[in-house]
């Protein structure tokens, strides 16, 4: 058992949003991805199995997909296969918590 | 794909904590928590192979393990065995986000 605080340790980056490992296991991958505005995570997929999902810790932006974007607010969820093409554009500063199951 | 907004979504309950299946498949189980202050998911354990990851999306109290309680924070995040003993207190008004793999 493990406590993870990404507000102390989650770290902004200006080159790139930044990457924290929090968690990896036969069972699950738990990361941490820090935006600055007008940073993203491009669209992107992989040929695998399995699904992600992104909760929205802190800030605002848009989840991305195929078929445009949707609001990514605090508190909301995205849920989709990792082989379909998956994304996230920060508006403001934003935290994100990304559970990969099974691990990648 | 599909996109679940927690604030809107997820109710608060006088009872007992509030809980909203998010999400399940094969390959995981999304589920949000929320509680009233002083409601509590008492520690508990389930005798399966697999993990649980709960991040505080709001609100503050405590994660329940059988060494005790450590704080959880917005931001903090606990991973541990399904089979160890876990467990939340709410401080706050708070809504944590639980993710379950593999799924029970």
């Amino acid at each position: 058992m493990k406590r993870i605080d990404l507000i102390e340790q989650g770290a902004f980056k200006d080159s790139d949003f930044a990457s924290l490992l929090v968690h990896e296991s036969p069972y699950m991958k738990v990361l941490n991805f820090n935006f600055e505005p007008g940073q993203t995570l491009p669209l992107h997929s992989h040929d695998i199995e399995g699904e992600v999902a992104i909760g929205v810790l802190e800030g605002s932006g848009a989840f991305l997909s195929a078929d445009g974007e949707v609001p990514a607010t605090p508190g909301s969820v995205l849920v989709a296969d990792i082989a379909d093409p998956h994304g996230i554009r920060a508006d403001t500063r934003m935290r994100v918590l990304v559970t990969i199951a099974p691990p990648i």
